[in-house]
């Protein structure tokens, strides 16, 4: 266990440069912040390289720690400079990225989520979430996508990465990839002359791709999808949040 | 047509000030930021006090202004004194705060989401927006809400708030009212124990209530109901976004 007293430490600096994608990609690494997602971290067994935290938070969780993991205690300041949040809780986990290669073309069975370049950390974030809780197999963030690592994308996945396959790939091969083993891929769209959400049968293993909050999906993907689907709007609003409207699409069309 | 140039001008500061509860309830009114609200605004004869542009906004949108609204020219540093977000677009409407008293008594069709104790203004705008897109009739917020006219509740509504009835009131009265007149009112909880949205046949008119995101609804409002219901969670998250939750439950229940 070692304390840290300055924020001009070299580990103070890097932690709080794990906020960019820059600082995320010269350490290959990203920070969980509170104990919910350390503790999370731990159960599931991820690469922890760091757990940095207050006098206080080690008392109430030294127990719980990982043996073998370095521990550093930092004041409440220092953790204020690392959190991305204006009152963190003190306790954050220094996790290394996931560098795993996938091919599309291994995949035969299960619910997979596109994301078509997403551009709201919050909105990926609650995607991944939902994904987790409807029992999908992955996500799959597209060329284009904000970054999945991202402090506003790990808040908002409240650990839902360690419990799926949390993915990049481009979409156009993935989609080619998962038609070619026998699974349909439905895209999703606003426009009405699309096919209606309620229409599809339920199935178990499909890809479906959410497109960007603006534009929605690209064309080149949205020509190569099974189907593009439409969720029937009553109302007078233009449309749906992109995370409400994956989360109608999942669970609507994931069968249990 | 007005100039205003300094920010200690009273009119800027009373703008300025309905970012806050206290600001609106004094002036009887809030803010619209941005042309595609204002614009919705106008559309739906909401009650306009005043329209505050920057000189380019002025030369792209004059045309459209409505007759006898007061329009109010700044400069851009007080446009983003005014607006909520970092680059507000430089045009925004004062309009006065719906000051309806709604009875639930004489509600007897319609679809009706009931809001209890909900936090995050965000989630509360998610809900509105989806809310109008399923075709719900109203949004009633419950007491201990956040307030519907804040900054980013309204970003979040995107102009739902002009096609609903977006009310207050007391949740259980809601209940007991709603089903005196014979609409169901569905609760909603995370209890496994709870009944699967799934089992329930869609119908047109009805109550559904959200809870609070992290103690859900309240036990008094749960005891109310004519059933509650839950979101099967497949995987191995602990809960869904609320936001997410009440997307899937208004657009599984509802009928078209």
């Amino acid at each position: 266990m070692e304390k840290i007293t300055s924020k001009a430490n070299n580990r103070i600096k890097a932690w709080a440069k794990l906020a960019t994608k820059k600082g995320r990609e010269t350490s290959g690494t990203y920070l969980l912040d509170g104990w919910h997602l350390v503790q999370e971290a731990i159960n599931h067994n991820a690469k922890l390289r760091a757990i940095i935290l207050t006098d206080e938070q080690l008392t109430e969780h030294e127990a719980a720690l990982p043996a073998g993991v370095p521990v550093f205690v930092v004041p409440e300041d220092i953790a204020k400079h690392i959190g991305d949040t204006v009152n963190p809780q003190g306790i954050f986990a220094e996790v290394t990225l996931p560098s795993k290669t996938f091919s599309p073309s291994y995949v035969h069975e299960g619910a997979w989520l596109l994301l078509d370049k997403i551009q709201d950390p919050g909105n990926i974030g609650t995607m991944v979430r939902t994904a987790d809780a409807a029992g999908f197999k992955g996500v799959v963030l597209g060329t284009g996508s904000a970054d999945a690592f991202g402090p506003k994308v790990v808040r908002a996945m409240q650990g839902s990465q360690f419990h799926l396959e949390l993915l990049q790939g481009d979409l156009v091969e993935w989609t080619k990839a998962l038609q070619d083993n026998n699974l349909p891929v439905y895209g999703s769209q606003l426009n009405p002359e699309a096919k209606s959400y309620r229409t599809i049968d339920r199935v178990m293993d499909f890809g479906l791709i959410m497109g960007n909050e603006g534009q929605g999906m690209a064309d080149e993907l949205a020509a190569a999808t099974t189907a593009n689907l439409y969720i029937p709007i009553e109302g007078q609003a233009e449309s749906l949040n992109v995370g409400v409207a994956a989360g109608i699409l999942m669970f609507a069309i994931k069968l249990d």
